[in-house]
């Protein structure tokens, strides 16, 4: 694994350059990401490009010995750009327009600014592309921060109605599938179809979700203009994303399958304070992050990449090094964790390590978030982590591919559907995910996280969370594993236009299950069913078939069913029920269970073992026995 | 009381209509609702009837015995015809169009919207009025949900200009009432009067006043082109409409004026979920519903059905048959549930539950809504209690009406009054007439829900909770009474233009009350003055007069005045202070008082009794001693 | 001290013009502030002027002895002014119009408006400029009211773009001083320059920073023109314009400037329920409201009113004498507060105590605010406090100024920034400076509020409570008084653009501090490192210096430092931390130092000292040992 940082020259003075390219380098770093901001420098007027400076910058830091990864600076199109053409703004769900001032001010449907993006990313690659210290390439940047995949404007309704028009056929069909004659909501041509935002009371399910997958296709195309200029201009070399931490709104696996290498940016400690953690446990891991954070994320990426064939190329493109600014609030991070947190990467497979940010920038929006060097040039916290990890990866460089125990299974449209239609608060499906991951990573387990089409051989226990639409052969690629199964609420619960199926839910999933789902409920916090050790809460289903009760409550409340080799969670997975129901299954299955105190994880890699003390701070490592 | 069913044979492929009837009147429905969302079916294009179909339901329904409730599909108008005149769309408070792609995208001032809608009626009615299936008419559905009474746009600023106008006659004697020369307000015509929406802090609470009594007589007059138009064209048949739960955003007696039966619609769990209960209640009742929704909108819908002349008609049109779609958690009601809620009606004196709906739909907004039958066609848990109780209906059909015990005087002005004005977090009139009705009903009593206007006759207790606008009348109404009477809080304290009377609340009730309130204070949650075994909460007034303190606090503040048969609650009524000043005037009384345990509710009708367990679900009937 | 009430005979017949102010002058009042909202009444049609009641309600006061303070009343146009330019209405941060129907409709920007402003300015002052009874004028009317200094107008955005024109000479500069190069944001002129809302995420900081001080400067521009007008026409009378509490839309220093007296608003029951106070605080105080919230302001806006060059002059023109309408609970003050607040006022040497208003009107917004009198013409509780303090001052009128013992150092700009940019919730400014305040009343200390440019004489502790900007000579200023000094947090930490300084914060303090900063952090309730009978919360800043550690957490970490006279705290000043830092510098000042119970406060002046015990809402004054 390699470590870099992430470096924006355009900040310092010329002369700073080499300087800094020299420290990286001796620092133990081998890349730099650099360029993804610099729009309104490479182009400060229309037409009129400036390269010195880039080329300078470039130069400098090929010198030192550092491979580039060179940004598209697309995320951040100047302001000329948009006078030019006001309307590629997005306008958000209230009619708002999402106007210039920060970063991300483009609508994905608006032809006028992708094809500004494709000239942009054209002249640098034409540029640079060939360039011996160019080693690869990031798409934009985090596409979707700040809630800007979905528009609202013209543009997207018009390319809506287009996407609707190639995906449904007939406007007969399209009406069929999302039951439109409820309500009267039926329509006699695509052009009736109106963005689902702004309407009385919520509009059609089916409709949010049609609108969320052509909102994700649309990332995925505006995506794929760059990544063909890329390979066509700059051969050889890595193309790859910044993704982010808990955040679904495009279909990562469809963008990834478009890549060389899914990146992504870990801020622990920012994403425990906002995302939907327990305020005790935000308290707790505050300085550390919850210990599931980092790997869950390495784990799921991992697996999106893995889609293109290969085990999954996958690097930190992004690694927080103290405190960042954009959270409610924003604690140092524990002595350690810098490290720590390079070695749960390495200990899961990525290919780069990059810190989020060189030397910290006295200006503008992100001046409190701490870098590798503090404003005054000298050294961060963080930096002496950073050296003492650069070395321990000499003697652990290797520590081979993650051992196969568990399984989880995730899909983007999945979370989706749980947004649109939660049924009862905090049922979400990335969060099932995440709870699942919790219980298998708490028993010293490893987990991959893979698409539903993605081969399951080798898993000796593979969880599917909720899944509400299952492909079609799931259930045979599950019945004809040897594994044990654990399959949670919703499961199988819609087909793909977010209709009930015919014979209920599991629907596919029926017979492997053993029951049908003839009742679905949500309890309110505090409403729960007493089981031994465990409760169902949140969400509770009733089934009828020949599945046998395994946990019922002291009401008889039956929280999980078991038809051999498959078990089905019917209330929400999260808790100790679900760390009952993981346990259970992961001893049928012979695995190595372990429960671990809190703060303490486990990863065996074919040759070593890492054990990761969250709350000290503190790694182990050796040889896998 | 008879039973009946919500049923949308447009969702259906037409094959299984006549099953469904038979089975219909096999479970001892006799009668069917449809038709209230089906615009888009008749009417497939401009102009273009398609009558087949729906002559077809109506005829399967009618053979099979059932008694067909046609709905007016005026609350979902088609996308043609939204797109024909896209201005007839409401403008919410923030100014943002409330556009097509659910349901009541409408504003109810359009007058061309108004014209369509008594097309459409014209139509059904002209086709379906003399049918000999069709026994009433439900118009439109559910005025008001989702927010949709006030409109903000350009019509309804020119509408609420006119009726303005023709309200006070002179901008000056507007100028005068609403005290517009309090920060300048004063126009020069009604041509300045604007909405009372984005000012920069708030409007004149008078100009809101006016606001909310326009949009109700906006509602109350397209409601009635619906009327007039079904009166003409179906003689004999009841026409109907259903009104909402905890609903206040359009007077109710003036809307039942125009009506034969007022129906309404039950959600005891989803009420229990969204309303300003506790979140202790909200638990303890998650599974029944509190004990008092139902009955509490039962005498309520009675009273204003009751504005006629007649002993008020009224009806469930829906009634919840398990877990709903739309509270922000939606669990499975208790197993008997149904069955109480179904005789909890009867006892109230319903003509008709109507449960909501047959078949659960598996697509579109509603698919998480339970019915009576699942959507792959079996029985839910509700089919079986629906039967159950259809044959107990046959011993119990009569239980004769209500006994006379208690009334509540209560007035949709008197909750707008108390939303424009709270001064303090959760001061409602409709809550305090919520809470002075527990009360009543934890001590076994009967209570009607009366208009102000209402006649007095026969009852022992009358209870004004909260009635800030008394009609001149009420005081002498009130003195030549023998009953004992109640007065709470803000009763009697502002004109009908939102002034404070000259001689300072009660205003007319000065002299019943004997004292006038010099001070009004609100308090905040925790700060509150110690009774014997109640407290002063929320709201406190300070009383001169004759009258003599009843309850006084430790530290001297007097919660409860009394002059004679008159008390004067001066604190909120809520709580174990309404409960005490309930108990006592009840014994007072002389009225059959025997506080309830907290799940159980009497009902005394003059054959029957019912004892309902809420808790528990169970239901006891026995002969009226 | 005077005493005065706030009258609007605009709302009254005329006949009971001078029995009001007969009542007015026995009751001991001397001042009538009135006018202010009534120009629908001046000018009722555009250029037609009715003087004739504003004739005879200026001279019926007179002739009771009573001067007048008349107030221009800008705050409220008419109609028919705001038809004739409607694009004179401010736009909210999410470009919505915030139109006629309250008060405070108009943009600070718009020409038009403000040449209407100079326009009823001039013809007021021509007729009663030089009225023997006008004794003093207001402007306006609490700018910033219901936060309308911000406007988002295209006014707004022509003026901002000149104001940053001026500031920055080019816009080279501004890109420089903002780091605009960081995420593309550099424009090419001052007309690519947008107003900072409705940006994807937040804008720049330093954008914000110069729309924050330009917003401000608009209004103090917009005062000025009343300002030249009225000292022109009405020579000798006191030009005051009435602030408000905890309010920081302008910088109150530079409006000072241009006035003969500062007035201000005190509502202690209200602010105290509005603003950051724990719930403890508001349940323990909600009767008296806090012991520091208007001696707070007092203090405060002397200190603004000192930037003249004098001791400051300042007044109390609005005070509270009962239930107020506007705070989420209104509860009435205890016996004895009306009296307690006057006396306060009288303490810190205001001129003039002015009690809104004197007789509760029945109608409009404001009929539930409580006045001298009830709306029936009775007197309501705050009349007989207002009587007894009357009398009262006839003995203690001259307290004498009072004796100098510490001195707090706030700034507007440092509250805009923490409210820019938090970096942790309830991380603001002026709250760190109310609970600097608090510590050092609560040890029985005065203490008054100084500009950063204020001279520092005399002062024996000087406290800057979080001062992020530094004036270029303050550091020298601390160094050469022989004051024991206290800095808070982020003090010295930006320049004058929102940028860190190069050397790192405290920046120009360095030296006095004796360390910089090299880390901050921010920490969630809960998360706090514990101490010795205090705590780290909220904030933490890590040194590197000579200066020693003072107060040092059981883990090690320094909560204090101290270098010579000058203690640095490094954690959130409040609560248990900012007393101790407090008790142990002021003892080192050698001041006279005696922690006070909770609810009792001290004020020490020339010639009387005053001890108030807010809970009990009593007085004692004595003469000054
Ligand atoms: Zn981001
Ligand atoms: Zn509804
Ligand atoms: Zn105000």
């Amino acid at each position: 694994m390699r470590l870099g940082v992430c470096y924006y020259p355009e900040h310092w003075p010329q002369h700073m350059w080499p300087r800094d390219a020299k420290r990286m380098a001796e620092l133990g770093l081998s890349r730099v990401r650099i360029g993804e901001f610099a729009w309104s420098r490479i182009e400060p007027e229309p037409g009129r490009f400036d390269w010195d400076w880039l080329d300078q910058a470039i130069d400098k830091l090929h010198e030192a010995g550092l491979g580039i990864i060179l940004g598209t600076p697309t995320a951040t199109p100047p302001k000329w750009l948009v006078d030019r053409m006001p309307d590629m703004i997005a306008l958000d769900a209230q009619g708002r327009p999402r106007g210039f001032g920060s970063r991300r001010h483009y609508c994905f449907s608006h032809d006028g600014y992708r094809e500004e993006a494709a000239r942009i990313t054209r002249a640098v690659a034409d540029r640079y592309g060939r360039h011996k210290g160019v080693v690869g390439w990031q798409t934009d940047n985090e596409y979707g921060c700040h809630d800007t995949v979905q528009s609202f404007s013209t543009a997207a309704r018009d390319a809506f109605r287009s996407w609707l028009a190639e995906r449904y056929g007939s406007i007969d069909a399209l009406n069929e599938a999302w039951g439109n004659v409820f309500w009267s909501m039926e329509a006699r041509s695509f052009e009736e179809i109106e963005l689902p935002n702004l309407t009385v009371t919520e509009a059609n399910p089916a409709h949010w979700l049609a609108f969320r997958r052509f909102s994700s296709d649309q990332v995925v195309r505006f995506n794929r203009v760059q990544v063909d200029i890329l390979r066509a201009l700059s051969p050889g070399r890595d193309i790859m994303h910044n993704a982010m931490g808990f955040y679904t709104g495009y279909d990562h696996h469809d963008l990834a399958a478009d890549l060389d290498v899914l990146g992504w940016d870990s801020y622990p400690l920012g994403f425990l304070e906002m995302f939907r953690f327990s305020d005790e446990e935000k308290l707790a891991f505050a300085r550390s992050g919850h210990p599931d954070i980092a790997a869950f994320h390495h784990d799921l990426y991992r697996g999106c990449a893995a889609g293109r064939g290969a085990e999954g190329r996958w690097s930190v493109l992004e690694q927080q090094p103290g405190p960042v600014n954009w959270a409610r609030h924003n604690p140092a991070p524990l002595p350690g964790m810098v490290r720590l947190w390079t070695l749960e990467a390495l200990a899961h497979g990525a290919e780069l390590v990059s810190y989020f940010r060189w030397r910290q920038f006295p200006k503008a929006q992100e001046q409190m978030h701490a870098g590798l060097l503090r404003p005054d040039d000298a050294s961060a916290p963080a930096f002496a982590e950073v050296e003492q990890v650069a070395t321990e990866l000499d003697a652990w460089a290797e520590p081979g591919p993650g051992v196969k125990h568990a399984a989880i299974v995730f899909s983007y449209p999945a979370e989706w559907m749980t947004q649109i239609q939660p049924q009862g608060e905090g049922c979400s499906a990335l969060w099932a995910a995440f709870r699942s991951y919790e219980a298998l990573r708490r028993q010293g387990l490893n987990v991959d996280i893979l698409a539903p089409d993605a081969p399951l051989d080798g898993y000796r226990l593979i969880v599917v969370p909720c899944l509400p639409i299952v492909p079609d052969d799931l259930a045979d690629r599950l019945a004809s594993s040897a594994s044990q199964v654990i399959i949670g609420p919703r499961s199988g619960s819609r087909d793909a236009d977010f209709a009930i199926p015919e014979g209920l839910p599991p629907g596919p999933l029926a017979d492997l299950v053993g029951g049908r789902v003839v009742l679905s409920e949500t309890l309110r916090p505090g409403l729960f069913h007493n089981g031994a050790g465990w409760n169902v809460t949140r969400w509770l289903e009733r089934l009828e078939g020949d599945a046998e009760a395994e946990l019922v409550c002291d009401d008889g409340t039956i929280a999980c069913w078991r038809n051999g080799r498959v078990r089905y969670c019917a209330a929400w997975p999260e808790g100790q029920l679900i760390q009952t129901i993981v346990g259970r299954a992961a001893a049928d299955a012979g695995l190595p269970v372990d429960l671990l105190p809190e703060g303490r994880r486990r990863r065996t890699c074919e040759r070593l073992t890492f054990e990761f003390e969250y709350l000290a701070g503190g790694v182990s490592v050796s040889a896998t026995a």
